[in-house]
């Protein structure tokens, strides 16, 4: 049997609406894309609701459902997988949380983010992490700027509670609940959440970084503010999932911990910064070196995404051009039967400056597979696409039988 | 009202995928095929995942879809369709086997399909049909040259048993086991198939077919090698679920089966051979008589698989334009209101060699039903067909509405 590989690239937030100084093109159709155009011309084009017809996914749910995961099962929120790319090695039972380094002055919250504090925030987290509160242990890491991690780990814990988080400045920290009155797991998970954010201000509050910070006259990293909780779901590699060897090329801490939590080699290079500067013909270059030990690789360029929250159309557009170069040699230098996928986890159209429901533009590539009538890769050419209208979580079974790995369901 | 009647042609295994001796074209879409063409332009196409997308379905799972049945929910193997396909009376609660006749030489399996034999099986069956073993009946039945199908009917069976065909020669068989230890069925139902085989060996190795064929110097049919347990579901009639009096015109034996266990009228006759050789014009003369007594009619064409899974697009390619022929001659006498739809169960590339689990081509003809553009019948034009991308347990539904008989969901 004609067994081959599979690389599935997505471009974060890549799916538009048409944009009025582009004559009604998408970022995507004003951009030249010679390559991506290739593909869709010797394979096939299709539009992909990623989770269903009209719902607005996250990057997290995104990746899992283009994984084949069944998003709606198994995710109980950002934490875990913000925790998990942020190095933290997360186990099912945990509880994670996505943290700020934040002011507190007077009693109330005079930063959410620390005067977006760049330097000192892996010794303040030094600080925190491995603190045991009751029988509970606490795994604390730092993430870019502001941004860190929480996890609890212990016996009866439960991601059920309120947020401390005030969401905004001049107001005190908020004391963490349980949702429901009498659920002894969420009390317990306050408490502790709670004792941690006092704790946390009392450690850091006079630590060498903030002494010298209040010299400068910046903002003290001071407290803590963790959100988003989610208790570690139990994940089933995708390696025993599906027999494939699985790498993901990936610069952001959320898709990281998606890949680490599906149990995917992390590729990782300081040249993935996860931003608008991230090197892609160099995830395309490791893509096709990953190609020679892995049977499947995830890429994920988050670049689109950002201009599309910026509400940057042309930037988009040169942004999806440097892509479809790394797409042109990713194409020209994989094994000549890989399967090649390009792909958006979701729609961040310029105009809206958010995440939206629009299904996300897909073509597939295989050498002896079907082919359609699409001449080009945009949005609207591939709403007549011959893949027509399909699932997220469909994507990765339609290529995983291109790919000749399908077992039969029946005789 | 207007209530139609409806015919549903099968063309086992038809769909593929661009073969480089076509110009790139499929099989169906290189073939000479006028009258589904007709179909295409005067009804709508589309494609159909029978399963779901990407999933390979087997022929007996995919009829399951294609009468409307949730395969998912029913199917527990082969077993019990080719049980019934070779004419045992199966029951809920049976569990019944393939088989095949071997030969058993100094206590290995020498040969797995006693050389293909293709007389006296009947014969040796006729000694082992009606065995009994403890509280359990056996009843056995020869099919086609080395095969025969056997089921075990008794109270606490199950089909959690391993298997006792070597699946190569030159080794002993092997003894049957519960998947589960402590599983009380499993090991009953264990138990009695070991002492099966090991009498099916005593009471066959001295039969006088058995002498014979050795005195030619053949290998003797000396014992039995069940695999493929499944527990006869229970699976309603197709007239009760649906009021459709329905009729299949079948000539392989696992769609027997299925016609069978969903209570349809079967419609035999020795021309319908499941092979290449397959009388396709008696095929369809006894689908427009069947028509005069039945309300739904499941015709099966088994050759176009057969030739997938020997790699021969050409050969596929004629077979096709014999079976629009066939299409040709119902479509010209079937009563002139009837819904007439052509697809396939599953495609078999002839690159391949296997089952895929790629979409199949679907055309639906009905008069005075919707239109879309297609022109002819073929996977790249199906694709982009007003029907869309369908799941094969919605075409059910889609004929029967288009014939009248859907009942309205809400007020």
């Amino acid at each position: 049997m004609d067994v081959r590989k599979i690389v599935l690239v997505v471009c974060d937030g890549m799916g538009d609406r048409p944009v009025e100084d582009f004559g009604g093109k998408t970022p995507l159709e004003h951009a030249n894309t010679p390559n991506m155009d290739l593909l869709a011309r010797e394979g096939s084009t299709g539009v992909v609701d990623i989770i269903a017809p009209g719902v607005t996914p996250g990057s997290d749910t995104a990746h899992l459902s283009l994984l084949g995961y069944d998003a709606r099962e198994i995710y109980t929120g950002r934490g875990p997988f913000e925790a998990a790319g942020a190095g933290l090695e997360v186990r099912p039972g945990d509880v994670a949380f996505r943290c700020n380094f934040a002011t507190l002055e007077d009693g109330v919250i005079i930063d959410r983010r620390a005067g977006r504090i760049r330097e000192g925030t892996e010794e303040l987290a030094g600080v925190l992490d491995g603190m045991e509160i009751e029988d509970v242990k606490v795994l604390f890491k730092a993430g870019v700027e502001h941004r860190a991690a929480l996890v609890l780990r212990g016996e009866g814990l439960s991601q059920d509670i309120t947020d401390a988080d005030p969401h905004e400045t001049g107001r005190p920290v908020l004391e963490v609940k349980p949702l429901k009155p009498g659920d002894t797991k969420a009390e317990k998970t306050a408490r502790i959440l709670n004792t941690f954010i006092e704790r946390s201000h009392e450690m850091l509050d006079n630590h060498d970084v903030n002494v010298a910070r209040r010299e400068k006259g910046l903002p003290p990293a001071n407290i803590i503010l963790p959100r988003g909780p989610g208790m570690v779901p139990h994940i089933p590699r995708l390696e025993d999932r599906t027999g494939l060897r699985a790498a993901g090329v990936v610069g952001v801490t959320l898709i990281r911990g998606i890949c680490w939590l599906t149990g995917m080699t992390l590729i990782e290079d300081r040249r993935f910064t996860g931003g608008r500067d991230t090197d892609m013909m160099a995830k395309a270059r490791a893509t096709v070196e990953a190609l020679e030990t892995h049977d499947f690789v995830l890429v994920n360029i988050k670049a689109p995404d950002l201009a599309g929250h910026d509400g940057q159309p042309r930037e988009k557009a040169e942004i999806i051009e440097r892509i479809d170069e790394a797409v042109g040699y990713i194409y020209r230098h994989m094994p000549e039967d890989t399967i090649l996928a390009v792909t958006a986890d979701h729609s961040t159209p310029c105009g809206f400056m958010e995440h939206a429901g629009d299904p996300v533009p897909l073509v597939i590539y295989g050498r002896g597979h079907r082919r359609d009538r699409s001449q080009a890769f945009g949005e609207t050419e591939c709403s007549s696409g011959g893949l027509g209208r399909i699932r997220g979580k469909d994507l990765f079974h339609i290529l995983y039988n291109m790919a000749g790995r399908a077992e039969k369901f029946g005789a």
